[in-house]
């Protein structure tokens, strides 16, 4: 057991996962659930998720923290921690940003806690709450953990182990480089989904769309109905690296209007060639 | 038995379907396969898909034609067709636009022939060749059959059986409806994931964007292993609807991209609500 208590504060379908994986790897005992949505905390206790409630005003005897919010709830949580003595705990989050989780703490406290390990697991579900929490949705799939350069190495070695306790594969880099990368292959394809389905659904053939929409809109769109508030947080923090893609593929986007317009179409094969090929090629394999 | 001998020109994964489910449910008896690559022929006999192979010049003893090559080639098809004494059989086809298919008949023969039952079923895989064809494909599905406005009656009733024989779904609508309906909901998607590919494999951080994606990424980019002379031929063929589809996208996407920059939650938020409550009505009951 690494950890008898472990409170998780913002109880939904990734921090349910996450400590529902840890409590069958047998490396947490009792996880104190913390969320301003008692409809939340309820469900959690009956699916045996977690196993006490409290505030962060109420929470005693933890061993670690894992902060499970949308990430524009960390600062204010940063400076709750801190006013009730838990700053020194071992801290982790799973947020999809990592470098506004450092510069939250920072902002918060003055400074970046040692036992603070910014972490990432690259999985997840397009269903918002606890009861789509599932103790294998990050097996066989990667979790970053972004380190600060003062982070405890102890601190660091307890949340590579929870997460390879998860079946995950464990990548460390920094998180200005998860930052960037993400908004790529994460942050970019939802708001791109987003924004399809809205253009779509306010237009007089509304109805014909979802109607006549095969399996290709489905796919496309499945990340249009992810959680709304943890997406806007996310276009907040992670906001340059997120302009800089978006008009990156605008750009490329605007290239293939073009050619389109001037049918040109030996150009438009050889870019659906070369996206098929590299996606065929890092992807088929794994179907 | 509604058809002794059927030619399938064009043997891929769609047209194999179609073939498979006709024979499974008894509406066709001897499948006379018809393309340029002649291992894809070859596949087919092997599969049993097709019972025996020809050239549109020796074909004979033909019930009904169904095209399912890509669409920029059915300007030639109807010209050898016509030549080969077949344009007064029943033709259909697969082909993902369907104004085109008209007009290429027209422009090819002067006139639309009376049975040619223009079909397009909204069901596909991400995956090229008639080996991933399969007799399911399309249950469950909608094929949508835009006759023109002399089609023959007797025609269109032996079509629609074809395709509820394959256990889909016939909505009958105008090719013009059809195009615009499918520019949005299957065009568009299929570039823009194509294109979002493609701008992401041509930067320093391709390695890391394959790497890094989650099931959100592969799930957006599904479509972006489509056939690309399919997807091209469509760019020409549904060309009108499919710019006005995309400059729409673009402008709503300039909006996000103006929101972002603003930090303006509230009005992102309401964006990604707005598309996740539509997806979810929709969609999440059949998933």
């Amino acid at each position: 057991m690494l950890f008898q208590r472990v409170a998780l504060i913002g109880v939904g379908m990734i921090g349910g996962s996450f400590v529902s994986a840890l409590k069958s790897a047998k490396l947490v005992s009792h996880v104190v659930g913390v969320d301003i949505d008692k409809t939340a905390l309820n469900s959690a206790l009956k699916l045996g998720v977690i196993d006490s409630t409290a505030s962060i005003e109420t929470l005693d005897n933890i061993d670690a923290i894992i902060l499970a919010t949308p990430v524009g709830a960390m600062f204010s949580i940063f400076t709750a921690l801190q006013q009730h003595g838990l700053i020194d705990v071992l801290i982790t989050d799973v947020g999809s940003t990592k470098q506004s989780v450092i510069d939250a703490a920072e902002k918060a406290l003055g400074y970046i806690p040692k036992k603070l390990v910014p972490g990432h697991p690259v999985a997840g579900k397009e269903y918002i709450g606890v009861e789509h929490a599932s103790a294998d949705l990050f097996a066989k799939h990667k979790a970053i953990i972004t380190p600060a350069d003062n982070t405890d190495a102890d601190a660091l070695s307890a949340v590579t182990a929870m997460w390879k306790a998860c079946g995950a594969t464990v990548n460390i880099m920094s998180a200005k480089e998860h930052d960037r990368i993400l908004a790529a292959t994460s942050h970019l394809p939802h708001i791109l989904a987003y924004v399809l389905v809205d253009s779509l659904v306010s237009t007089k053939d509304e109805d014909c769309v979802f109607t006549y929409a095969a399996g290709g809109f489905k796919s496309f769109t499945r990340t249009a109905s992810s959680n709304p508030i943890m997406w806007r947080d996310v276009c907040l923090a992670n906001q340059e690296a997120i302009l800089m893609w978006l008009e990156h593929y605008q750009n490329k986007l605007n290239t293939m209007k073009e050619l389109i317009e001037n049918k040109n179409l030996d150009a438009i094969e050889a870019v659906f060639m070369h996206a098929k090929q590299n996606r065929d090629e890092h992807f088929e394999k794994t179907k």
